[in-house]
C-alpha cells in the first residue's frame, strides 16, 4: 500500500539479488551465514506482545483460511483506542493495527522467518565486531530502522541496527549510530530515545514532505536521561552530496564529541538521484565518499542494511560504500 | 480497503436509492429537502483543523495531478507521532493519517459535499423537532457515528448524529443517544465522554470481535463530569432480537432515569440477519418492533441513519422502523 494504492512492492527479494551479486564481485568480502543467537537480545529492544504478534499472527490468519497479505485497515489512533479503551481485542486486525504505523509493512508467509533471521544477521555482526573485527556488514531484508519497540511500518519489523547497538551496550561499550538512509530512522530513535549511552543521529529528507511525516523534525533530541542524545538532520528534497556531507561531518563530530566506542550505520542507499520513492541527488561515486568519512571515526562498526529501491543503481551503491570502508 | 483487501464500498450511492424508494412508497412522511444552517453548530462537534482537512484537501490532491480516492497509508499511532514529535507536518499524507482511524473512509471529489449536507440534514430535522415535532428523520450518507471530534473512519466523516445532539444541548436539553447500529457508536462516544447533559448508549457487536475494535467496551463509562454518562451494550456474534431487546430495555430505562428531554437514535440497520459485514440476526420485523420500544419513550427525537449493508433489506427495514415510530 503506498499513497492510497496497492502496488508492488518495492522492498522486495530481487534487491537481496542485486545487492548480493555486487558485492560477491569485487572479492574483497568474507561472506558469512548469520548464526542464530535466539531471542534474548531482540527482546531487550522489542515489546514481548510485539514479537509474540510478529511470530504467531501468520498460522492464526492462515487457519483462517486466509492467503492475501495481512494489512492494517484499522488503528489506535487520536483518542481512539487511546486512553479510555475500556478492552483490549486480540481480533488479528485489532493486534495489526495496535501494532503498526503503516500499511506498507503487511504480515506474509515469510516475514517472521525473513526479520528473525535478518536480526539474527545483525547480532552476529555485532559479535564479529564486538570479537575484535574492524566492522561487519549485516545484508538484511527487510530493513530495520522504521520498526519502533512495538510498531511495524516503513518495511521494517525488527530493529537490526537498534539490535546491534543494544548488544554493543550490553558488552558496555557507547555506541554511536548514524543513519544515512533518505529516510528518518524512526524506530532507532524512539528505542533508545530516553537513552544516554546510545547516541542516535538520522540524516534524511525533512518529514515535512518525506515519510515518514510524524517524526525527524530537528527539535527531537531526546527525553529524560537521553536528552541531547538524538539529533536529525532534515534536509529538502533535492539535497546532493555537497550539502548532505556537512551534515554528515557534523554527525560525525558528535559521535567524537560523545565519546563513542562502537559505531552501527543504518546504510540506506534511497539518497542515490535515480530512487524512485526518496528525493536526494548522491551518485554511485558519493556513497564510496560517505564510507571513507564514516570509516574515519575509526570504530569498530556494524553496518545494516536499510532502504534502497533504484534496481539499476542498488547493487553498484551498496557495493562502493562498502568497498570504500576501510 | 476491507481487512486488507481493495473491495467496493458496502456504503455507496445505490444504498441511497433503496432506502429513499421504501420510504417514500409508504406515503406516510413529509419529505423535506435539508436548509443549510452553516457550520456553526459543526464547528461545536468537531474540531476546526479537522473540517478545514476534510473542506480542503481534495483540492489540493486534485492539484497534484490526483484522481484515485486519497486513503491513509501512515498514522500517527502509538509512540510515533506521539508526545516526541517535533513539528507537524501539513503534507497531504500526514494530514489523512493523522486525521483517520481507518482505511474505508477515503476521501473523494464528493466528500465535503456529501458529508456536509448530511449534517444539514440533520441540524433540519434537529430544529423541525425543536420546534415541536414529534419526530425527523435525516436520511443521511454518508453516516456519521464513527467520526471523533477530529478523526474520519467507519465510512463516516462528520457525526451527524451528536451534531443533532448539540442542537438539543444548545437548546438547553438534556439528551439520551441509543446507537442501534451493529457497530460501536465510537465518535458519539468519544464526542461527549466528559459531558454528563448527554447520556451516550450504544447496542452493538462485542469490540473484541468487532469493528472497531478499540473501543465498545462495557467497562467504558465515561470520564470526568461524564462519568456515568457513557453505556455499552457489547453483545456476541449471533445475537438474536429476544437477546437483543433485553439491552434496548435497559437503555430506554437508563434514558428515563437520566430524564432525558431528547432523543437521538443513530439508526444502522445493519443489525439484521442478512447483513454481509456484521453478526446479529435481528428480522426486518424486529426493526419495527424496536421502533415501538423507542418510541414509548416518548420524547422529542431525532433519528439519523448510519449503516446497513444488505441491499436486499436495507429499504424494508428503514422503512419498517421508520413507518412503526410514532
Amino acid at each position: 500500500m503506498h499513497y492510497g494504492k496497492m502496488v508492488d512492492s518495492h522492498e522486495n527479494a530481487s534487491r537481496m539479488d542485486h545487492m548480493y551479486a555486487a558485492i560477491t564481485t569485487s572479492g574483497q568480502h568474507e561472506m558469512l551465514e548469520p548464526e542464530d543467537n535466539g531471542i534474548a537480545l531482540i527482546e531487550q529492544v522489542h515489546d514481548h506482545g510485539y514479537i509474540e504478534f510478529l511470530r504467531t499472527t501468520w498460522a492464526r490468519w492462515s487457519t483462517m483460511g486466509k492467503t492475501d497479505p495481512l494489512i492494517p485497515a484499522t488503528w489506535a489512533t487520536g483518542s481512539f483506542g487511546g486512553e479510555h479503551a475500556g478492552g483490549q481485542s486480540n481480533s488479528i486486525p485489532a493486534l495489526i493495527g495496535r501494532y503498526s504505523f503503516a500499511a506498507d509493512a503487511p504480515l506474509t508467509a515469510g516475514t517472521w522467518q525473513a526479520a528473525y533471521t535478518g536480526a539474527q544477521s545483525a547480532i552476529t555482526a555485532q559479535r564479529l565486531v564486538s570479537a575484535g573485527g574492524r566492522a561487519a556488514f549485516a545484508l538484511t531484508r527487510p530493513p530495520g530502522h522504521h520498526a519502533h519497540k512495538d510498531l511495524c511500518g516503513g518495511y521494517c519489523f525488527l530493529n537490526n541496527a537498534a539490535i546491534a547497538a543494544q548488544g554493543f551496550r550490553a558488552d558496555g561499550k557507547k555506541v554511536a549510530i548514524i543513519d544515512i538512509d533518505f529516510h528518518h530512522g524512526n524506530g532507532t530513535q524512539d528505542i533508545f530515545y530516553d537513552s544516554s549511552d546510545v547516541l542516535t543521529q538520522s540524516l534524511h529528507g525533512d518529514p515535512d514532505t518525506c515519510f515518514p511525516f510524524y517524526l525527524g523534525f530537528e527539535s527531537e533530541t531526546g527525553t529524560g536521561e537521553g536528552r541531547g542524545y538524538n539529533q536529525n538532520f532534515a534536509m529538502p528534497l533535492g539535497t546532493g552530496y555537497s550539502d548532505w556531507v556537512v551534515s554528515l561531518n557534523k554527525a560525525c563530530e558528535r559521535a567524537t564529541a560523545f565519546g563513542a566506542e562502537a559505531l552501527v550505520i543504518p546504510l540506506g542507499v534511497d539518497a542515490h538521484e535515480n530512487d524512485p520513492i526518496s528525493g536526494f541527488k548522491l551518485t554511485t561515486e558519493d556513497f564510496g565518499s560517505a564510507a571513507k568519512v564514516l570509516a574515519s571515526l575509526n570504530l569498530p562498526t556494524v553496518i545494516t542494511m536499510e532502504g534502497g529501491y533504484d534496481m539499476e543503481s542498488l547493487g553498484k551503491n551498496v557495493a562502493t560504500f562498502i568497498n570504500s570502508f576501510s
